[in-house]
This record gives C-alpha cells, structure tokens and sequence, in this order.
C-alpha cells in the first residue's frame, strides 16, 4: 500500500481545529503523525492530515462539524489495537484519538451498570469494577492497552466468550456523535428496552463507520467467587478438536475453552520455558467460573470428560499460581508466534463449534499446500480461530502464497457455515472478501445504512463496506 | 378507532396471491378478516383486506412481489399475542400470517443452535429442545400461544430475563423477505460474527417494519440441572421493591425475580382461591436455577437476604408440587385482574433496577389522582413493570383518565432513567409518545433506516416510527 506521506490540512482549518481542543492536541508534525498512521496489522500504512485528542463530547461534536464543512475524512481510534486495519487512516483526513476520555464516569451498583468514556482502557475498567464485586465479562487479547470505545466499535471479543458473550452483550446504550455532528443517545440504562429501532446494536461493530461514540452505557454481572483451570496435553490435534464440541454437549459451559497446536506450543516453550512436554500436537485451556459449589460441579464435568478424551496428560490448577503458569502459555501466544518470522497474519475464521475439527483439517491442508508454517490458536469454545501464518512481508514470493493461503483459509471456513471474521473486523484487510460470505443485496443494504449515518462518506473512509464484484 | 369494514382486493389481485398460498390460505370472507382484526391489545380493530397463510419462504417472497406491485400494505403476524397494536392491519392492507410456518428445521446438538420457521409455537420449541438437554430462555407471558417470529418480532421478553436476557440474545441469525421480494440472510450459524453491520439486531424488535422473516437461527444454552423457587409475602410494598435491588447486590443473579402488588394478589387470590394471606402489600416470586450445587450456594443467599428483607413471611419450594403453587399465581395474575372490568390496559414501564421502589411511588400516587385500580406486577430483577389499569372502555369519561395516568406513567419511567417499553413494543398504542423518550434526530435517522428497507411504507404500516410534534 501506497504511504501517503504528505496530507495536510490548510493553515485556516488547522488553527480552528486547534482552537477547539487545545493547540497541543492537535498534531500535525511528521513524528505525530506518522505514530498515528499504523494500527496492529501487518501491512497497513497512512499518514494523517492531523490528529486531534479531544477531551469531551462537545469538543468531539464540533471537530466533526468542521471536518464534515471541509469535506475532511475523519478516522476515529484508540489505542490502535486493531487486527484489521480499521484505525489505518486510508484517506489521509483527520485521526481523532479518543485516549483522553478516560474517566469512569459512574458505576451503578443496584442497577449492575457503567457508564464510562470511550478511551477507558479495558483492563482498567475490569479492575475498577471488580473492586466494588462487579465483572465486566468482554476481554479481548489487548485488554491491557485497548480502549472500550474501540472494543465497541469492533464488537471485540476475548477469552470468556463461550459463556460470557462479546463486547456487544454488555453495551446498553451509546452517546454518539454523527457524521454531521449532532449528537445522539441510543439505548437506555435499562436491562430491557424496545423503544424503536437497535440504533445501539446496529452501531456495535459497525467500526467507525456510522457515528463516533463518546459515551458507553455498559452492563455488568456479579463477579464470579470462584473459577478452576484445567490444562490437557494432546498428541493428535483431532481428538483435541473433538473435546471441545464433547465439552460442551456433556452440558458444561466453560468461561474459557481455549485451543493450541503444535506450531503455536512449540514457539510458546522457545519463548517461554514452560517446561511443556515435547512433541505436543495441541492443548486445550479451560476454564469454569461461579458460585464456588457450581464451580466444583462442573469441574467435575470437565474431569470427567478429559479423563475420556484421549489426553495424553491433563491436570487441575488447584492453586492460583498453577493457574498464572496455565494461562501464561496462552497469553504467549501470539507474541511467541511473533518472533518468529517478522510478520504473523493473524486471521480469525469462526466456524460453528461442530465443524472446529473440519477447520483444524483444512488449516493444515492448506499450510502444507501453500508451504506455509501457520500456528493456530483461539477461542475454540466459540468456534473462533486464529490461524497465524508467520512470514515476511519483504519477499513478494511468499506474500502471494500467503494471501492465496488467506483466501483459501476464507472460503473454508465459509464453506462451512462459517464467517470471515468473529472478533477482528472487516475494516481494509478483508473488505476485498465481504462479498465472498455477504451477497450483494445485503452490501447494497449496508451502503445505504452507511449512507443515512454519513452521506458524504467521511468516518472511517474505505473499512468494512466491502466491494461490489 | 374507526373500524375499516371494507377494503378490498381488486379480483385480479386476489386471483394472483390464492393462485400462490392456495385459495383455502387466502382468505377474504368477513369472518376470516374479522378474526385478523385485532390481537391481544384493547381498543384496536381494523380490518384487513385478505389474510395470507403462505407455507414457504418461496411464497412469502411471491406475496410480497404481488403486494409491492399493487402498493398494498403487509402487516405480518404470527399468534396475534401482540400488547402494543403492532398486528392490527389499520391500513386496510393484507395480513401475512406465519402459523402454517411451523417447522423445527434443525437442531444442532454440537453448536447448540436451532433454526426453525417463524410459526413455531414458543412453548412447543422450549419443549423439543429441552427434550435434547437443552434450553431455550426466552419465555414471554404468551409463550403457549405466541410463535418465535413474533417474539422475534418484537424482540419479546419473560419471566427469565434477568439472568438469561431477551429474544434478541438468542438470535443468531435471520432469513427475511424485504419489501421488494428479494430474500436475504443474515448472521450466521456462528455464535460470534462481526462481518459486517449487524442486521440481524437491527431486525430483532422492528416489529415487522423492516422485512419479514421467514427462518430464525437461535442460539440455545445447556438445560439447567436443576432451580428453586422462593415465594416472600410483604405487608409493605416498599420492602419488597427494595429487596429486588438488595438480592442482586449480594451477588445472586436469579433467572426470575417477579413482584406482584396489593391489587394483583387480590385478584390472583379471587380467582384462584391459592390460600393467599390477607393483607398483603406485595409478594416477591425468586427463582434460581443452574447445577444443584451452585442451586444450594446461591438458594442459601436468597434465604439470607429474604431473613433480612422485613418479609412477613417467606418459603422456599422443596418440591415441583410447591413449586408449581408458587408459580401459579405469577401466571394467573394477568388472567385475574382482567375479570375485575371488561378491559385491562397492560404497561410495560422499565425503569434502572434500583429505582423500582420509586416507579412503585410514582404508580400509587397517579392511581390516586385519577382515582383509577392500578394492579402492578412484572420483572422487577429487569427494572419491567406491568402497571395494568382496570377499566371499561365505554366509559368515555373514565378512558379520558386512563389516557392521562399512561401519560404520567410514560413521564414518571422516563423521569426515572426508565424506557416507555421493556417488551411489548410501541406497536400503535405508544406511536405517540415515542418522542418523548426519543428525539428529533433518532426518529428521523429510524425512518430513514425505515426507507432504506422499505422505500414505499409497505410493511406493518403506521407502527413504531413515531410522530415528530
């Protein structure tokens, strides 16, 4: 992709953007926006007229009102955490970072709601309300640096999906900020609410595209008292892939049902010494959370059915630090992958829970195909992997075996009854593949939603609206 | 309302759409259009100018061809179940009903999901996946009645709301006929998916305005193992509404934590002569359910909180026998209040779970100043109350009163952080109050969605957009 290393802004424009939210946060120096013009996909680069941090909804709402006059494509983002090129700023207009709205601005006990500003980290919100015995469910990889406003904006997803949902179970309502600058609230703070049309669903994952979000309304739970780790060891990936389907129908819903193979395994132990058994051909992570006595129960369950699964060997945390021990060989995971090769292509193909061992089957068909070493791990509880093909972005030969091993990896997963993507997003990486699962009348139908929200296309121009073939 | 005794179809038209339902599926005599006349809400009534039962997705999408040829509008229904107006043909259009759409099409026991056509009765899917071990939460007041595209539909709510959530929850994915006959899908058989905007969620709730739906992929859960039932008497309303928000802060997240007032505990014990103390305030109905151990743990909270809660009397059910007494007067309480005056005008007010005890207040106080019988119960865990007026709608002088205290009531939920509805929709009967709780912007960003879908107005016309004052 082209860089485009010169955008930039009249001085007119920049001076009353910078009268609004303070000359310091307006960036237009080289060094400012070239932090700006990158998220965490491999591939992607652009630079930005500007970057702008405002620091409030209204500060927000007349940026867009300047920008939408000028005619200025506006790229909203947070912590850049983003895995498919959705906070890349493609059309060289403004990037608005909205890392300094960060305050917790309410949390409800009574009620089990929150009420925050889009740039709240992630992992900082879990710890704030689990202090006051509140759990906020959604924990996507980058939780320790990516923000809530982003999370909703990607519908991301994380480690206790199986039980818990994603980011979009818990928002009940939005402060958004439009394409023409009004503002608007969806939602409610209520539980239940059917008061017109899902404005805050259809805004969930819509990845920038349709309004700006300042302010989240979000649902929390009690937090769990309790929660077990298991970890089993297979040397046949298949009978792992089987074990979570049989997990599942034995009627036990685990927080986390996490899956590694063999590449994914080998890299963590070079990265990490944990002393994992050699020659493993997979892993499970499972975790089940709750009332103390239904966390006995169902690990009970689990028990039972790892003692029947063909586990080479498999083991219970009993202790807190035989958990972190568990874990952290999952949390390695793709920094492990990483350093590998210079880039990973992280995919995140989700195939119904059934089909996992059909998708495992078809990865490794199509590494050895394209002579690709690809490392798999994921949510497989939520039928959602992420085959990671290690490579280098330098050696064009390799690229175009590796996006005709994507390409592939896509149509596999669709064929069975899967979809392009279950937590990353469309945004630039597969906008050029939506129509591969979305057939035409529903793109069209996307388009003129898009067009009701932003007729003059400016937020987040060129992400997730797909091509027409 | 005017009653339409007389639209009508030109013969041509009506030869054309019995040539594809089957002449005995389209029906146009005046006792057939009269039964479609009306559905479960008092005071509205208009007839259509056929009713079609289509059998397929296939002759849905033909009907609708046909009817946007003629510019004739569609009102879709299912069991006619609906509390808001949302199924009365007020323009004179044809009815499409959904009840010869009645097949479970698949349940995927790996995946647990299902999808079926939308005339499936609620209560008989509850019973053929429970059979398999499995769960389907939602459970509206009209479940043995209603049919899963109308709870769709509407995005229905129950008696399990506060810990398993809504219809919408368990919707994965929709097959719909859009105004012009094409079909679409959307979703997918995946239990997580963010390519592209989600329509599905736009969908659930938009109460047959946007397309009709002709297959819904569900999402099931494991079966719970086992549940226990608790019943606590008050001779003080307030004690009771304060205990809603008092259990779910110690921790216990019940599937079902009804209230039920004075009024509806009078009428309950009328009709059903369930031995109910006298002089009761209030009553609070609790259910936990999940694996027996976690059952005991969280049965143990209920009980300590219920000691505490100023209850004149509490039990818990040791047995299905005692369990079935405690729930039959939660589900007579609807049937009973409507024997006291020949109609029952049934709110659906929701409001943030801590301010139940001042929606309580704020209920009494304008049954007192319109000198109306207010009987109140509902979801109280979900912030959903059912303030049912007792009235006679000949009653000219009484009605005007009625009109007034809805008013109030719509003000009162708002004023609170509440929403005109939790789960009955706005259908007709809240059409005019929408933008009180929405403004300018978000009624006109709703109906140009509503265009998008429907350029001509056709589907379920006059329903849920609202009126801008």
């Amino acid at each position: 992709m082209a860089v485009q290393r010169e955008p930039s802004l009249s001085p007119g424009l920049r001076q009353q953007l910078a009268k609004i939210v303070g000359a310091e946060y307006c960036l237009t120096d080289p060094v400012a926006r070239e932090s700006y013009a990158y998220d965490s996909t491999p591939g992607y680069r652009a630079f930005p007229a500007a970057v702008l941090l405002p620091a409030s909804t209204e500060e927000v709402a007349e940026v867009v009102r300047l920008c939408a006059e000028a005619g200025l494509g506006i790229t909203p983002r947070g912590a850049g955490t983003n895995l498919s090129g959705g906070t890349v700023p493609v059309d060289g207009g403004v990037v608005i970072c909205f890392t300094r709205m960060q305050k917790i601005l309410s949390v409800d006990l009574a009620n089990q709601t929150a009420v925050v500003e889009p740039g709240v980290v992630t992992a900082h919100f879990h710890q704030a309300v689990e202090a006051q015995g509140l759990f906020f469910p959604p924990d996507p990889g980058s939780q320790s640096v990516s923000t809530l406003g982003g999370n909703v904006a990607e519908n991301a997803g994380g480690l206790r999906g199986l039980k818990y949902g994603v980011t979009r179970d818990y928002v009940l309502g939005l402060e958004a900020v439009l394409a023409d600058g009004s503002v608007i609230q969806t939602g409610s703070q209520t539980l239940k609410n059917v008061t017109g049309y899902n404005l805050t669903q259809l805004l969930c994952g819509s990845e920038g595209t349709l309004a700006l979000f300042t302010k989240l309304i979000l649902r929390l739970l009690p937090r769990p008292a309790a929660r077990r780790s298991f970890l089993a060891y297979f040397t046949d990936i298949e009978r792992a892939a089987v074990t979570v389907p049989t997990l599942v129908e034995a009627g036990v819903l685990p927080a986390t049902l996490e899956i590694m193979d063999r590449i994914t395994l080998q890299a963590v132990e070079e990265f990490a010494h944990l002393g994992l058994p050699p020659g493993l051909a997979a892993m499970l992570l499972i975790e089940v959370d709750g009332q103390p006595a239904q966390v006995e129960a169902e690990a009970a369950m689990v028990e039972a059915v790892l003692s029947r699964s063909g586990a080479s060997e498999w083991q219970a945390a009993r202790d807190e630090s035989t958990r972190e021990r568990i874990w952290s060989a999952r949390r390695a995971a793709l920094a492990a992958l990483s350093r590998r090769r210079p880039a990973t292509i992280l995919e995140d193909v989700t195939v119904p829970r059934g089909q996992i061992p059909a998708m495992f089957a078809a990865i490794e068909s199509i590494a050895s195909r394209y002579q690709l070493e690809i490392g798999t791990f994921g949510h497989a509880g939520d039928g959602n992997l992420h085959p990671t093909i290690l490579c280098d972005l330098r050696d064009q030969e390799q690229i175009s075996r590796v996006e005709a091993a994507v390409a592939e990896l896509f149509d596999a997963a669709l064929a069975l009854g899967g979809v392009l993507s279950g937590e990353h997003g469309i945004g630039l990486a597969k906008n050029r593949f939506l129509h591969r699962q979305l057939d035409r009348t529903v793109i069209t139908l996307q388009r003129e939603i898009k067009r009701v929200f932003d007729p003059q296309g400016l937020l987040n121009p060129g992400k997730a609206l797909g091509v027409i073939p």
